[in-house]
C-alpha cells in the first residue's frame, strides 16, 4: 500500500527512487543516505549495472540491498517512492517518457536535466503536457542542479539591492572534463574549427542552459521579456591540452569547447545577458561564476571563485527534495519555492527522526 | 479616516512617513519618490531641518509640500501612514520610544537600526515587547539594510548547496567615512591605542551589528546555537590618513577604526564566524564582502567586491516595503519574508498603478 503523504514530524524518512545510476547518480546515492533517505529503488539502462546492487555501482563500501532494474514502471509500481532523483539525460524531449512514468506513478520528480529548470520559453508544450500530468497525479516536477544557487538565486538575491537596473550581465564557466565523453562531443571538444563551423552552419545550435537558466532568472523579476537571442562561439586551444574525458590531447588550433551566450530584453527597459564557457580547462583554471547588476546602484557585483559546479549539482538537489514534495503539484520552478537553505540532515530529521 | 489594508491591484500607492531626515533617511525620500511611493509625513529633530519643506531638506529639485516636523504622534496621528522609514540611531533601547510610537498609531515599521535585523539574542526583553505591541496594533517591524542581502541572504544561500557545512566564515568592510562623525566616533576613529584600550576595559565593548547579523544567518539553518563570543581589535593607521567624516588627518599609529568578530557555535556541530571592519578608508580601498562555507564541497566562496553598502542600505530597506506590509503582524526579520528579488516601480506598480 502506498504510505499516505508525508507530513514533518511524521517520523518517516524520504523514499527515494535514483533514476540513473552514471556518475550523477552515484553521487547524489551517497549524498541521500548521508541525509538519511531511504532508497526504495534504482533505475538503469546498461547491462554492466543492471542487476547489481546499487551500493556496488554507485562505488559505496557495502551493498545497499537494492537492486539496479531496467523497468521503470516495475520499479516505481512496487517502491511507493515519494521522489525520484532523475539524472539520465538532455532535453525535456529525450526524458518526457522517463518524467511520464515517474508522474503516473505519483511520484515527485526532481531532477538535473538542464531545460527542466525553466522550460517555459524552449519547451513550452510538453512542459505543459508534464505539468498537466503532475497536477492530474498531485505531484511536482522541478528541475536544479548548480543553476539553483549560482546561476538563479544568487543573482537574483543581487538584484534586490538594485533601486533601478539597466543591464544584467552573468558569465560563468565548467570543466567539460567533469563530466565525460557525452558532454565532451556535445560541445565539440576536440572538433577542429572547420568541422565546428560546418556543424553549426547545416544543424543549428541548440541554446544548452544558458537560455533557461537566463529565462528563469528573468522570470523572476517580474519583467515582461521582449526577446531572447543565443549565440555560440568557439573557444580555441592555445597549445595541445590533454582531455580526461576524451582520453586524448586535444591539439593546439582545435575546440576546447564553445561560449554559449543568451541575451533577453524587456519591456521594462532592463536586459540580461549570460555568458556560459564550458570547455576544457588548462592547468591551474577553475570553475568561475560572476555576475554584475548596472544601474543603481551603478554596480552590484558578485563572483564565486572554485565553484564545484558538479558536486553542487548533486549536493542541491539532494537538499532540495523536501521543498519539491511540499511544492504545489505541477511542473514548478525554483522561483516557485522557498530560497535554498541548508539542512542539516534534512531528508530524516525534517520527518521528525533527527 | 484611516485608509483600508493595502492589497496588490488596489490602485493606490503606498503612504509612507519618513522618520529621520539625515543622510540615509534624504536618499531614502528620493527613491521612495522614484517608486512612485506617496510621502505623507516627515518626522525630524534638527532645529535647522525642523519645519522646512522635506523636498529641501533631503536636497531634491523640488518642494514636495511635506514639512519636516518634530511631533511624530501629530505626524503618526494624522498622516494614515502604511509604513514609517526609521533612520535615527542605532540600538533598540536608544530606539525603543520610536518604534513604539510608530506601533501604537498602527503603522508598519521598517529601519536600519541595526539590532532590530536579529534583536533576539542581544536585546530580547525589549524585542518581545515590541513583537506583542505590533501583534497587538496588527502591524509589522522589521529591520533591514546592506546586512540583508550582502551579509545574510548570499550566505544563506550559498550555504543552500553545502550537503554538510562544518565552518562558515564571513568577512565584510565599510568605510567609516561614508556614515559621518557620530558613527566615526562610535569606532574610535582617532582614538590613540591608549585611549581605546582604556575605554575598552572600562566600558567593554558592544557587538555593534556583527552579532546580530550573524545570529539571523545562524536562526535561518534552523541549527541550534550553544554559544556566542564577540571580540573587537582595532585597526591602526600605517600612515597619516585623512577622514572625511573627522574632518582631520588621522595619524600614523591611531586608529582609523576597529574590527568586530563573532561566533557562534551550534549542538549540531557547524560553526560561524563573521568579521566586520569598520575603518577610514586609505586611497583605493573599497567595501568586500567574502563568505567561505567550507564541509562538503570543501569549499564554497562568495565575494562581493565594490559593494555600494551605504546606498544598498537605503535601496533595499525601499525595496522591502511591500515584503513588510504583506507579513504578519509583529517583530520579524528577513528570514520570515520571501527573499529580496528586483522590484521595478513597485511601490507604485505593486498597487496596480504600474
Amino acid at each position: 500500500m502506498r504510505p499516505g503523504p508525508i507530513e514533518p514530524g511524521s517520523g518517516r524518512p524520504v523514499r527515494a527512487v535514483v533514476y540513473g545510476v552514471g556518475a550523477m547518480g552515484s553521487v547524489m546515492t551517497r549524498l541521500l543516505l548521508d541525509k538519511g533517505a531511504t532508497l526504495v529503488g534504482a533505475i538503469g539502462h546498461s547491462p554492466e549495472k543492471v542487476g547489481r546492487d546499487l551500493g556496488e555501482v554507485a562505488g559505496l563500501d557495502g551493498k545497499l540491498g537494492v537492486t539496479v532494474e531496467d523497468d521503470p514502471a516495475a520499479v516505481l509500481a512496487r517502491s511507493d517512492a515519494d521522489i525520484a532523483v532523475v539524472a539520465v539525460s538532455s532535453y525535456l524531449e529525450t526524458m518526457f517518457d522517463h518524467f511520464q512514468i515517474c508522474l503516473e506513478h505519483r511520484t515527485n520528480v526532481i531532477t538535473i536535466e538542464e531545460e527542466s529548470f525553466f522550460p517555459w520559453s524552449t519547451a513550452p508544450s510538453l512542459a505543459q503536457r508534464l505539468d498537466d500530468l503532475a497536477k492530474c497525479h498531485g505531484v511536482t516536477i522541478m528541475g536544479s542542479g548548480a543553476q539553483d544557487v549560482f546561476w538563479m538565486t544568487l543573482p537574483a538575491v543581487l538584484m534586490g539591492a538594485a533601486h533601478r537596473i539597466i543591464s544584467v550581465h552573468g558569465r560563468a564557466t565548467w570543466n567539460v572534463d567533469d563530466y565525460g565523453p557525452e558532454v565532451a562531443e556535445h560541445v565539440h571538444a576536440g572538433s577542429t574549427l572547420p568541422e565546428f563551423e560546418s556543424h553549426v552552419a547545416q544543424h543549428g545550435w541548440p541554446s544548452f542552459v544558458v537560455r533557461n537558466t537566463l529565462d528563469a532568472l528573468v522570470a523572476d523579476t517580474g519583467l515582461t521579456p521582449t526577446g531572447a537571442d543565443t549565440a555560440v562561439r568557439p573557444v580555441l586551444a592555445a597549445a595541445d591540452t590533454p582531455s580526461s574525458s576524451l582520453g586524448r590531447v586535444i591539439e593546439a588550433g582545435s575546440l576546447l569547447g564553445v561560449i554559449d551566450t543568451a541575451t533577453v530584453t524587456s519591456q521594462e527597459g532592463p536586459w540580461f545577458t549570460f555568458e556560459q564557457t564550458g570547455c576544457v580547462y588548462g592547468p591551474g583554471q577553475s570553475d568561475v561564476n560572476e555576475w554584475i547588476v548596472r544601474g543603481e546602484p551603478e554596480e552590484l557585483r558578485l563572483r564565486n571563485d572554485r565553484v564545484p559546479t558538479r558536486l553542487a549539482t548533486c549536493t542541491q538537489v539532494v537538499n532540495r527534495i523536501p521543498d519539491v514534495i511540499a511544492a504545489r503539484p505541477g511542473f514548478v520552478t525554483v522561483a516557485d519555492l522557498p530560497r535554498p537553505r541548508y539542512r542539516h540532515l534534512s531528508l530524516h530529521s525534517y520527518l521528525g527522526c533527527g
